[in-house]
């Protein structure tokens, strides 16, 4: 993962260089939002998802920047103080606290577009339907449908201005759309990159619901269970804030079953590939058993 | 330009339709964020600049969308606390007025995302490659190196966190990026859709970076002598803040000079086409007239 993760972010250093003009102030933003930070997770699945079919290596590090800036995107908008009003972010201080919040607006902005101008790029694949192809992909998993929809339903939750119950349905519905279709495209881009056969396809996309449902189960036990420290972030957050997690619906004993479970399911979903795929498999261990 | 408006504004209607979900709460700040509401300039450049090529009704109405979904995010986004902060817009409460700054944010959030994903629409052009043009093209125009970067020098100098002179080339540049891109998008799009020859593509080109120039110095001649009621947006607030703007540099009557002298040289680029041109060139005579 640590390998990937530099070619990533060597990757989104010459995406986004500095030219010496007074706009920099956002492109420095952007660049302190995107680099050095993070597990490096979204990227990770696209590099991994590319290696089960013949897809250029250059090819694979547009999309999983194009995706890291998404995520990181979402990031720096979600800290500011008028959503969950965070000051830390991966140990460090977020973009609105570094800078203040108009610079940390336009740089998620800066950002998110960025992200669409890359699947775009000539580089990113030879044949241009692919490359639009990974445009409506990402706009939708990312879009009022998919993450930013997932926000709204997680804000308005807090809140209380939702008329719904927050069951277990409900709250799955929410992180499949917070979470859950970012890495979707993740699992997913390789197989569009290498013009995979839809059961191929499918696959991958069964394999990263699951993923991606564990993961957050145990993002909710990480929050209950982890310290800032350890985090990078703020800890006991959800609790405090009186929210409905997986963690406050099934407790945690239960809550960390299922995401066994569920990180068991997934990898039965990668049956079809060898051992090309071992590390994806590695992956939803990995994503249950982390500590960060 | 209201017949313009008019199938722009059903085509948006039919591009965010409510669902019944939880998370439409955003969609409802994006439709009011983007229907019912402004000049629709920019689309209607997109519209008549694709009547001077071969290029079908539904294909110019995808990226008029697009672009004016782009115009009203950035809208959105500039009317927040942090940002201008600003309770009026078109003559009815902000997004994050009438909703709250979160709601905004990621209202904003996506309707820039839908923006790329109704770009990569096949309906948009039935070749992949003329898509994937558009999305770059429309990523640069409104991204970091474009309308953001602009936004981000026009907040710095307004904080006076500038080290360069705001003279008349660094006000010019900051304007080409913040209002001029967009609107040289828009005039350039028919070009793309239409494959057209370079020539013709760089008409539109120097057509549009003179009319955008003199749209933004009338702009400040407007924010000094209308009323907010005629604007529909606070009149007035480039001086009560003290921004140095052509106004300010040149005076009213070398400024309303200047803007006239903008709009013939404008026209006169746009030689190469026939009569089919000629309500291109009424508006930049409307731009440089306008009253709101």
């Amino acid at each position: 993962m640590r390998l990937a993760a530099q070619a990533v972010n060597d990757h989104l250093d010459s995406l986004m260089a500095e030219t010496g003009d007074p706009e920099d102030r956002v492109i420095q933003a952007m660049r302190y939002a995107s680099l050095d930070g993070g597990k490096r997770l979204r990227p990770f699945l696209v590099m991994q998802s590319a290696s089960l079919f013949t897809v250029a290596n250059s090819c694979a590090l547009n999309v999983a920047a194009a995706l890291e800036m998404i995520h990181c995107y979402s990031l720096v908008h979600d800290d500011l103080p008028a959503m969950d009003n965070d000051d830390l972010r991966r140990g460090r201080p977020t973009v609105h606290r570094k800078w203040d919040e108009a610079t940390a607006i336009l740089a998620g902005d800066g950002l998110l577009t960025k992200a669409f101008e890359v699947l775009a790029l000539t580089g990113t694949h030879s044949d241009p339907s692919v490359r639009c192809e990974l445009v409506t992909e990402l706009a939708l998993a990312s879009g009022a449908r998919g993450m930013i929809g997932g926000q709204m339903i997680d804000l308005m939750a807090e809140r209380g201005l939702l008329d719904q119950n927050q069951d277990m349905a409900a709250i799955t519905r929410m992180h499949a759309m917070k979470t859950g279709r970012l890495i979707g495209f993740g699992c997913v881009s390789g197989a569009i990159l290498g013009k995979a056969a839809r059961p191929l396809r499918q696959a991958l996309g069964n394999f990263s619901r699951d993923l991606g449902l564990a993961f957050q189960i145990a993002d909710d036990i990480l929050d209950v269970e982890g310290s800032t420290e350890e985090l990078g972030k703020t800890a006991g957050k959800d609790q405090a804030a009186g929210k409905v997690t997986f963690v406050s619906l099934l407790g945690l004993e239960r809550a960390r079953e299922q995401a066994r479970m569920l990180a068991d399911q997934a990898v039965r979903h990668l049956e079809v590939f060898d051992e090309k795929a071992d590390l994806l498999r590695a992956v939803a261990r990995f994503v249950v058993e982390r500590q960060n």
